[in-house]
């Protein structure tokens, strides 16, 4: 039997979701503690990954079971036990045999909040304290500009060497709250970094050191040409992953 | 001359305000980086302690120089930079030279936030996660029982033993957010666990297993029987201290 999980975690202290020779990995806290409960090794396959120091909300993996668990509560309740404190299951349950977490997705929104105010000492983990004021409008502007269909190739590191640099953002709003600016993004997939340049590209224009034609020569201009500002991690939030068909495809 | 400096720090990672013979506490920590700026061996005087874990919005204490600071701005910013990211000092000012942050003192409001609803991993470390529910009505109606003067012997731990164990608790709401419930208390004076004991009870009140006679026993008892009920430290907030007439007073 095949089941998901939606995850919650706190970021700050992992290398990130995949396992890695050194470190910890959320992905390792949960295989452990789900091949402990299960009395069987146990592999889960996330959505995709998120790097060190980024948070999710609503992270979703897969994973199969030899036979089926009686009680998806009691389980839940058991695995959240287990759990280090700054991973918590939000929710269990059974999915057809063919469903794939990461292949399957349809969609991702990610969120991004960062702090223009007085150093907010209680938020530090998960709040981007950058303790300027940043041009709005300006900000608001450009982000549009992300909308659509375009390549992506100079907003994912210089390592990532895909065949198809092409995403879609199906949505992206900047909305203001008190003294935090808050980035939510919806698009088809997301390459490594990609959240966090886009983010950090748009902070250059809230400073008044890029503007819209910067943008649009990193959107459409044919050489590699990566943008260099990347906004911290501790910001970035993967807040859903949607599998049904989006509603603008 | 002599300054104060109202600080905020997160309590997570300190064996307190007071400065302890092994561990870091958050005395040591503004000590150290004052005394280099000034270069020169300064003490400074909280207006009271804080246990491990437990966190200040707005802590006060006094220090004193040699000359003067010229520029208060530029030195708040020095210090800020040089302290650590989890103690942050809001504003520093100049008072006469006989104030004193602990004696002057006229009253105190504490803050204390459980979650009685779903585990929320993002805030583990300034909400208590309590995720089961409370009678928050009765919670309210006891909560009034400690306006006003009286004997707080059994609300401190046994290991105090002052002369005097009277204080006067001026104001006490207890309001539910959503699914946090939140105590303000303000009073004429704290003594070590008051609060944390003070709230423990009341959650005892809310679970049902102490009701409206035992808290009124608690309070006018001749012998001393300390309540066993400490709601742990990281809910718990030191908001205000208050140097003014108080206006109940």
């Amino acid at each position: 039997m095949r089941y998901i999980g939606i995850v919650s975690y706190d970021g700050t202290n992992f290398v990130g979701w995949q396992i890695q020779p050194n470190g910890r990995s959320v992905q390792e806290e949960i295989e452990k503690v789900i091949s402990q409960i299960l009395n069987t090794p146990t592999r889960i396959h996330g959505s995709g990954r998120t790097d060190a120091g980024v948070h999710a909300i609503a992270q979703v993996f897969h994973f199969d079971v030899e036979s089926s668990i009686v009680d998806l509560n009691k389980f839940r309740y058991s695995v959240n036990r287990l759990l280090p404190n700054d991973i918590h299951v939000k929710a269990f349950s059974i999915v057809e045999d063919n469903f794939h977490a990461r292949y399957d997705v349809v969609d991702k929104t990610y969120l991004y909040t960062l702090n223009m105010g007085e150093y907010d000492i209680f938020n530090r983990h998960i709040i981007t304290q950058f303790m300027r004021p940043l041009d709005v409008n300006k900000i608001k502007e450009c982000a549009q500009l992300f909308i659509g269909k375009h390549n992506f190739k100079n907003f994912t590191t210089k390592e990532e060497d895909k065949n198809d640099f092409e995403r879609t953002i199906f949505e992206f709003n900047v909305d203001q709250v008190d003294e935090g600016l808050v980035f939510q993004i919806t698009g088809s997939g997301f390459m490594r970094y990609m959240v966090r340049l886009i983010v950090g590209t748009l902070v250059e224009v809230g400073l008044g050191k890029l503007d819209k034609e910067d943008i649009e020569d990193l959107l459409t201009r044919e050489d590699r040409s990566v943008t260099p500002y990347k906004a911290p991690p501790e910001g970035l939030f993967l807040a859903h992953v949607g599998y049904g068909d989006h509603e603008d495809a």
